[in-house]
């Protein structure tokens, strides 16, 4: 279903063009004449229509789809909320999961004493990078495989499960083996070969917002997931690139109200990269809980001036523990809960 | 105080005119000789250098400012909170200050009813355009004098202060007849010579962020109003522009936490122009709560569907009162305040 | 004309309160039922209606408007090119007009200096601020009325007519007496009081876009001025703001076509401003000639290492007048010249 | 090489813990000590310092990087433009190389005849898109090798090299074997798997800019690739995301200049993507050439009102080949020119 809007020098050879193009395509034509301008409607069920086709077409100025770009992703094809169990959590229910840890596995001891240290504050779930992307190629690069098993030790310790980033198509696989989430990263939300991998796997998925991705973008990827069948999606609203310098990135706190209203899927706050400074974290956190947040992922490290990447954003585990505290005052005050 | 950094190839010469300016303004040079790069610090109190300047000298790659362009704005200069009445509020204190109100006055009847229902809701202060600035020189202006004027006669009935826009130097004197606060609007954040005339009036004032303005230049903004002696400023964050289109502007909720740190004066937030659409205003007022801001100004039309400017961001009165029901229970949450 | 799509879920009732509104407003209604959605046009000239306003009925998804918000400034209403003389050129034809000078009136002997150079250089008007926008209240600020005069002197010296920028209403009369162009800068485009101040001036205008301003409210603003009766308005893209940090802006060269499509005035390109560094001036410059600007502002200073403003993207005499030449040979590439 | 600013109340021992950490590095330490404020600056050649850790570090205020954070990429490395031959022509050198094709390959007829018209127009490189990334998961994907092999026809008939994108590090053997040059989309430019198997091949790459990153980022996706021993990289600007809706991306002009002083890379102009509609292709492309642009990729199909992608921006042959004539005369004017 779209509109076309013609131009207000439109001859009535080239209207007839795009009404024959239109009807060729299935559909039944509704013509409003006035005196400006034409308007065809395009109503009833064709064929795919391009709309950049149209546009070209001569005396077109431009079309306006009446509908979504996404389908499985949009409340109108599925109205109740999208819920799943993670570990003892049920995602996008009445409780707000938490997920912590550090950015990087950087040693076995760093990343088990970081996840007793979550999971004594109130975290449910532990996030841990084993292949990190990272903009130098002179940067730490991640542990690979080690560091995933060193998560799976520090699940088996904990009870918590774990959240973990896949990077390529090749590597689903082996993440699989060890994550109970798997992580897409903001700068692969549009690496498609990589959606269906993770969609073909299904396992559940947490799919971040792209640096500078529109919602509408954001939700189209999620539909590539859903499209193969994995229904396990939630989304994480991690900051968006914008011209200010203070932060790292601007927190799009509208993008929750936004996301709930559109989709059926759980959405997920990442208060760390939407400020990208420690110092900002809470505020952006509990910001997130009173929006309406699903669930919050939240960077801490022991030690974070010896982190190996994204110390500056990390918490301090007492600073994340009290953190929590003042999330669950919100969240009640919210009608949610924190257990 | 700040730091030059040379070119890899700068020349002996170009590093000693660089040193001979510095030492000619009044200020001690210090010198760091790396392997590839010369560094020329400037250190005590010299005549102000344009920054600019130095850059243009050969040899020179950039100059590294060390200190903020704002003084009298900044948290170093006034480490502890601005506070200051308004009202029965205590602006920037513990409470929670609401100020509510149509966009534009449009008639007694209209700004007197919203009036009421504001305050039955809850909010302390009353808000209305009468002279508004708007894209289209063929849409509704405002009421001018006269929306004053009825506005005044809300606040006999009600009790509640008035904050409403100057668009212009000339219209200070009036304006600050009837308003108990000056707002200053996004569009006119860097009008100068308006910034000089509230500043002179030594009436409160409202100065919204501009649409696309660094929180620096929106600081420097304020610092001209309070260079005129004029300490009663509050900011107002009200969304930025970026490439979202789902939303009328994104709410800068990271804003509210960075301006805290880096300045004393208290911070409203405007949700209503930082979602542009009124089902997201109630998350982003909760989350604006949340995140540590001193108030907020929401939209509030007895008719949205009747309103001439704003309808589509504005609240019925009946959810403006159960959002601020909502708004109290975080602020509570939180350790302040909504009387 | 417009085009309102109803929700899929919208009710009988309320798609006939809608077209009850758009009768109201004198409007013939077209409505068009697919399986998915109903969609109302409105047709013929009723009374102007406010898109939020019926975006508020309920049932309602969106309001599309079919024709362009302005008039006086599009090619719809008048499909020829504005020219109009200003000294010995025509704006708006067949040549392309030069304005250099500095970007403060900094002396007499500086501004007169620059002139010369200038105007040897192949320059045909004169560029300076006598009245400068700060972002900081401590910098300095321009000459006033003195640098208009000496503005005014080194237009009797060299025969170049000038263009200096007025920031308020009550100067304008001031500026007018002086000036041969009004600036309207990029801070000021939608200062809607001092938009009415130049429009009703009739003194030709250069409007700068906005920092962060569509092409659709730039255009907004013109009409402001034209709905005055003044007509001889240009336009100016000087760069956007965006999240790039090399540079100081982001030259929209697109901006430059789109304009001459959309509008029938002349469009002037300030590759200073639109790149902020003098190393890529002369690139914005050849490239804003070849994507068919009618003019360019320069900025010119005979020692840009002393300048008092924008020092950093000011290039020497020399530079310009090697740069005027490069202009002329891709001038005469696509069709125009440079005299 | 690195500074770092101590906040104004920075104690004693907060500053000799950062000196510590730093001589432990393996630097020198340089200290400035203000009347505001303490710097320290590292000098020598230690081991890399992460930047995030001295900022976690108590009583730092922020560090500055004195170095650029790519080596390989930058002209400080390699003064001398980088050039290597595709098929006839000499890209980075003083010919101006033109590349253009269709968006997608629909079928052999299609890519066929365009190759002709294309050469015929005065194209040197064919470009065509047979795995396709399309924000949707319900739009044509692509004929995948089936296309890649009607591309192959196409070079053999008309002798033009061919410039097709991989989307996945597992295609890359397969691509390899028919395109001449890799294309690594916008999505893509931060996928650092692919990166790596695109270094490993040691084709030649043509590299996008993604659609919001800064051009530091750019080149160290290209050191990604550079430091594989891969050096024949050609970067291509291809339009960012701003604000701004009337264009699809807004062609960010200014790069072309930056990327020459920072890089020794050539730099390829898409007026294609960066202005979204073919109305004003020829003036981003004539404007791509005058900034010093060493190529160009223009979108070229005979009939775009049937491309299943990217119709709107397309050019006919017709209109192309007038390009082409302007584009020369550009050329000409700044020094180069395209054969």
């Amino acid at each position: 279903m779209m509109i076309v809007i013609m131009k207000s020098q439109a001859e009535m050879r080239e209207i007839s063009a795009v009404i024959a193009r239109i009807e060729d395509a299935g559909y039944k034509v509704h013509l409003s004449e006035g005196d400006e301008r034409t308007i065809i409607g395009l109503i009833g069920n064709g064929r795919p229509v391009d709309r950049e086709q149209i546009e070209r077409m001569a005396g077109v100025e431009r079309c306006v789809p009446v509908l979504k770009p996404f389908k499985l992703a949009s409340r109108d094809f599925k109205p109740r909320d999208t819920t799943f169990p993670i570990g003892n959590n049920l995602v996008g229910g009445k409780e707000i999961v938490l997920m912590a840890g550090p950015c990087s596995v950087e040693s076995r001891s760093q990343i088990i004493e970081t996840a007793h240290a979550c999971k004594e504050a109130g975290a449910h779930i532990l996030r841990g990078g084993a292949f990190k992307p990272r903009s130098s190629p002179y940067s730490f690069q991640g542990m690979g495989e080690e560091g995933l098993k060193y998560m799976a030790e520090a699940r088996e310790q904990t009870g918590m499960p774990i959240v973990t980033e896949v990077m390529e198509p090749a590597l689903v696989p082996l993440v699989c083996e060890y994550a109970d989430i798997l992580q897409i990263g903001a700068r692969n939300m549009q690496n498609y070969a990589l959606l269906h991998a993770v969609g073909e796997s299904q396992h559940p998925v947490l799919l971040k917002r792209g640096m500078s991705s529109l919602m509408e973008e954001w939700l189209m990827s999620a539909e590539y997931i859903l499209s193969h069948g994995n229904t396990r999606v939630m989304l994480c609203e991690r900051g968006i690139r914008t011209f200010e310098k203070y932060t790292r990135n601007t927190f799009d706190i509208n993008a929750i109200a936004v996301i709930k209203q559109m989709s059926h899927l759980p959405i997920i706050a990442d208060p760390s990269h939407a400020t990208g400074k420690w110092e900002y974290v809470a505020a952006a956190a509990r910001a997130g809980v009173a929006a309406g947040a699903d669930g919050l992922i939240i960077e801490v490290h022991p030690r974070p001036e010896e982190a190996m990447s994204d110390g500056g954003q990390s918490l301090k585990p007492k600073r994340f523990a009290r953190l929590v505290t003042e999330m669950k005052a919100i969240a009640e005050a919210v009608g949610r809960n924190i257990n």
